[in-house]
């Protein structure tokens, strides 16, 4: 692997140009996120124009704002002046303001108008992704009608591959694909061959489902259409992608109670990666306070049968993790559309069967050993409590994500933390209460 | 929302063929992913030979297997002759042996010969997931030839929209896509417009592999060689979608110690769901029982001074949490390519920082209300232990995926549960030192 930093450090220019010419834009967009900002903009500015622009597209809007930063400004004008229009806009949306008004101010009239309409859709719709630069096509069109269209407009498009078709009114009747218009006969009409019963997405949707439909529809675009079903724009499968992989790692992120970090972990600063982290670690030992309340309250117990306090971890630590598969199942299915809030009776009722399952196996298991190591009362109340525990965690955690989502949260904020945090404390009474009654203390 | 249940049941053909007319392909597979297995034969049995095909193909292969035992001979043969071979090469791989002998035994000898070159290469291979209907074309071809080439051959082919260009043994010069074919002159040759630097997998490689290139590279569609660089394949991006999707699953369940149930969630059974989680909650508990161990051996501490056993669940469940944080970002970051084995020193150096930023947050919030419940001794304690206990747990949380990319596991192994139950143990162990410096017993 070629080291990048010494080159740059013994500024090798020669060597720098061969590995420039070697690598692909993506492999070059990676190696610049691993670099310090000042390696970073000596290596971009190497590129010549167009690598530039395709490396840049490649890169995060934390990276690509440090890049920006460090081009002069005819450099910096021609590069967001070439670049797409959804890029450039997502791009601006993430920017702080006044280097956004930079990016605005240099744009030729056409381009700004263009960034500034996908701008006025809400962060995170479909509008914000949407390519404003299609193709699109007339029913009344016959096919070389339409392969001329193409020809002329699908230099500037980002693609030509799904050609929506509209009537008079710009509404949105049906789509044909490239391959369809050229595998068929010249004199065809367009009408004949579209296929009308087309997935879209309404600009102000959210911009996962419209990635979540595209996957599910297994197509390389998606129409875009404003709230009287007229074409505004389309979303491209490599825009879907992207929005997918950032939606699965900001779930992971929640999963376990980060705040997602957006940018690459080693391009993050270690305040920034304390930040994500800090706030939900304070609310959890907020609530874990709960478990020192619990314990308390069971004090004089705890002092007649020490015992007692031998299995807390184990007890607790078993009903967090049987609540945390439990979460997570119901969060991906969830997710990937699976699960309905509606299915909750039904989640409910087989995760109680399964927690009882899962905790009869556990306590089974354990049984015998227990017998021989601290007798019979002791070993009854753990696995009793364990059976209690498992099935407790796998109800609240294939509830709590349906619950939160029925509310209108994130379901992924149900994080393993989260659970594992809830079901300590009322593990804790089980537990006690049980011992109470076995023990007779 | 319709019923289909109550369609079924009813058996009201009438309202059935409306539902099925109006709903998208992938509509109807996700329904009768929820339906008992009765009335999804009943319901797919409804669909025309097309309409069949493409919402088998939008099936998970546990329910298409269940859809196939359901259809008689005649329509059985007919929609595994129809699909495309990558997809039915992956479906045997799932099937169990006696019906994935009858799927092979109905098909053509041409089909037939397709499915067993792709079942030859490795399971979880890019060669399981190409396609080997794809349309190549030669360096010395113009664009009028190759478009010839397209119609005469695109018919079959998987995908026309990127077209690999070779020589005469088969091996790979480039790429061209048709956009640039239908824009350019007709007379053009496809040598002088053809793109060299193209990504390519092997046909052994790892099929995540190739569908995290195919998503970074940004490209429709990826050409696949054997060990000489000969063209024999091509994966298209919606198998890369749903080999990521699948990965994604599959990490997400790991990483609350769970097995993948293979199938969505409410079509696995009760007894499927307890499997997917009993093993790794078994391994978890006999792991846990250190924690029992640790305990009783500072039993006569604990009797001393019943105090600090209240505060072992918020210490432990702290040091889980932090510890569940550092893996899950180090996870997602190797698995996108952000972080390699080479970064461990400066990943577990920031983990470090991170750990004694979050530790001392931590602590500090905690110190004054310590105080004045418990006293200064305690106080000290404690905090001083989340400190050590959070900064061990996010350079075991960090540390340890790396170490298991090194040796060959899969780092999403690293589980928040798994890092929960190691850190308990040593927690417990910090814990109980530092108190009985400090409270001098």
């Amino acid at each position: 692997m070629t080291d990048l930093t010494e080159l740059v450090r013994v500024n090798d220019l020669e060597a720098l140009r061969i590995w420039l010419v070697d690598t692909a834009d993506h492999g070059i967009a990676d190696e610049l996120a691993r670099l310090d900002p000042d390696a970073r903009t000596y290596i971009f500015r190497l590129l010549d124009r167009n690598r530039a622009l395709s490396v840049f597209e490649e890169m995060e809007a934390p990276l690509q704002q440090n890049v920006l930063e460090g081009l002069r400004d005819d450099r910096f004008r021609q590069l967001v002046e070439d670049m797409d229009a959804d890029d450039r806009a997502y791009l601006v949306g993430e920017l702080p303001a006044s280097i956004a008004t930079r990016v605005l101010a240099g744009l030729s009239p056409a381009e700004r108008a263009k960034t500034a309409a996908l701008l006025g859709y809400p962060p995170e719709s479909a509008g914000r992704i949407m390519s404003p630069d299609f193709v699109s096509l007339r029913a009344s069109m016959t096919v070389a009608d339409a392969l001329a269209k193409v020809r002329r407009a699908g230099d500037r498009a980002e693609t030509v591959y799904t050609l929506p078709v509209t009537d008079d009114e710009r509404r949105l009747l049906g789509v044909v694909s490239l391959r369809e218009l050229v595998l068929a006969a010249p004199s065809n009409g367009v009408e004949s061959m579209m296929t009308t019963r087309v997935e879209r997405v309404r600009a102000d949707d959210d911009q996962e489902l419209a990635a979540r439909l595209l996957q599910e529809a297994d197509v390389l675009a998606l129409p875009v259409v404003d709230t009287e079903d007229r074409l505004v724009g389309i979303v491209t499968f490599d825009d879907a992608m992207e929005v997918l992989e950032e939606e699965d790692t900001e779930d992971r992120a929640l999963s376990v109670a980060s705040a997602p970090l957006g940018k690459p972990y080693l391009a993050a600063s270690v305040m920034g990666v304390a930040r994500s982290r800090a706030l939900w670690l304070l609310v959890l030992i907020g609530a874990a306070t709960l478990t020192v309340n619990v314990l308390q309250f069971f004090e004089s117990t705890i002092e007649q049968a020490v015992t007692l306090a031998l299995f807390v971890p184990l007890l607790i630590g078993t009903g967090g993790n049987a609540g945390a598969q439990a979460a997570s199942v119901v969060i991906r299915s969830l997710a990937v559309g699976d699960v309905r809030f509606t299915d909750l009776p039904a989640v409910v009722w087989r995760e109680l069967r399964v927690g009882v399952l899962l905790g009869g196996l556990l306590g089974g298991a354990g049984f015998v050993p227990m017998l021989f190591i601290f007798g019979s009362d002791m070993a009854i109340v753990v696995t009793t409590s364990l059976l209690t525990v498992c099935t407790l965690a796998t109800i609240a955690g294939s509830a709590l994500p349906l619950l939160a989502r029925r509310v209108g949260v994130d379901p992924a904020i149900v994080s393993a933390p989260l659970i594992t945090t809830l079901v300590d404390a009322t593990g804790l009474v089980v537990y006690f209460l049980i011992a109470r009654a076995v023990l007779g203390i």
